[in-house]
């Protein structure tokens, strides 16, 4: 039986429709590293009084996703430069009543990058123009990156952000040299689970052929089917479930200020996976 | 290990000290009855924001403890009649974003009055003035019992309390059969543990050896040196245990809908003791 009790430090996430991995990868590594907290997703049904209980509360740390991650702004205290390079924020942290947000999607990519020691002189096709895209972007921008095609088939939102990091855009990948770079990046739905394009691959056989590195940032499955493409071919790969996992991870350190094992956090992840 | 998910139904409550009881009981029963909830108390930063997430975070029922129990009423949207009677709240319930008040001490005191059968005819000696001495007030008066006296040194509060209900009210409990009654109540925090009169008796040996039955609303320890006395001599005793107990258990009712057996309560009754 869990006994719960009044001491305990609270952590939630907000977001229109929550999943359970929050809430399963915080609470196991709580229990694993015996802190006396615990973490619950919630599907507020106002975002301003939500924010208003995260400081009447004491609420430690908030995650917040779809669709929160641009108004949440207006209600925080301080943005950190991973918020600010991109506008939109996936965490809070409460230091006693002052709330300052971030975003460790951006952390986790602008890592992936580094861990992965992709030259910034490659060549990147970016797919897509969302909320993820942006992120992509800055950390792209932000690593040193020049290179970067942005390939999206929304021409505002495509050059929008192609011209805020200074990248070029095009609606289609077009064909021969231009549909090659040395990093092909999707952060498009295709290719997720339970979406309408859940086998279809995110770039053609040839691109991916021609490419050295293959970043997905679609999370579920984990192995989605540009990944398994790429696998296959033998490229170097770089994978959502990395991108999910370390910005949990990341949310989980500016919340505790505890950093667990490698080891801690694979355990994690497999019981986030065994629901 | 807790496993909590995203789905669970919080309760909270909001007190400047919480104690661990409310979190032990509550989860206790969501526990044995496989309620998919959980309860946690909190010591909030500011009362007005609080409620906010209560609202905002969709949270289903809030107890109130000191010092909220007024300021609250300005942030509800409907009082029950067990509130209104008192002006006081201690419990807070959720229906889709509309709060409604409680109070269930009022209720407490109202079901013990009933289950010991105590004659409306009696009177009554009442000491004290603060909150909790309202809520027995008022249920006094709503039984219908009107030869009651509230024993206060605070003039302007005895007054003010036994005017509200057509009470009468004396400083001091005086001698001879002014310091009599077919019941007698303590509501004051002589007899407290921890508190500087813990081990003092609340009423005169004369006073208890007198009466019918002796009701002292102090809940710690459950066998007060008042109850103590009263079951020497063989009176008819109403604790504040049992008080503590049935509001607790009307807030678990009033959020959940369900009723708990007997039995339920007194094991959870038996798990908030063995903290």
């Amino acid at each position: 039986m869990p006994i719960l009790n009044k001491d305990m430090t609270l952590c939630i996430s907000l977001s229109a429709r929550p999943s359970n991995n929050g809430t399963r990868f915080h609470n196991y590594l709580y229990d694993q590293l015996g802190l006396n907290w615990i973490y619950k997703a919630f599907a507020p049904t106002d975002l301003a009084q939500a924010i208003a209980g995260v400081r009447g509360l004491g609420i430690r740390g908030c995650a917040v996703s779809m669709p929160y991650k641009e108004d949440v702004i207006a209600l925080v205290d301080a943005m950190d430069p991973s918020a600010r390079a991109i506008d939109s924020v996936n965490t809070i942290v409460n230091d006693g009543g002052r709330l300052t947000a971030y975003n460790t999607d951006y952390t986790a990519i602008e890592q992936l990058l580094q861990r992965n020691a992709v030259p910034a002189e490659s060549s990147v096709l970016l797919k897509g123009a969302g909320g993820m895209a942006k992120a992509t972007a800055a950390a792209l921008r932000d690593a040193g990156f020049k290179d970067v095609t942005i390939i999206a088939r929304n021409e505002a939102a495509g050059r929008a952000l192609a011209d805020l990091y200074g990248f070029a855009w095009r609606a289609d990948l077009g064909a021969g040299p231009d549909a090659t770079a040395d990093m092909v990046i999707n952060v498009t739905p295709v290719g997720m689970a339970g979406g309408p394009e859940a086998d279809a691959l995110s770039f053609p056989a040839e691109t991916i052929e021609a490419a050295k590195v293959v970043f997905d940032v679609v999370a579920l499955p984990a192995e989605t089917p540009l990944i398994k493409a790429a696998r296959g071919t033998g490229k170097q790969v770089i994978t959502g479930a990395e991108v999910a996992t370390i910005q949990a991870l990341e949310q989980f350190v500016l919340y505790t200020g505890i950093r667990p094992t490698e080891e801690q956090v694979r355990d994690a992840e497999a019981f986030v996976r065994a629901q």
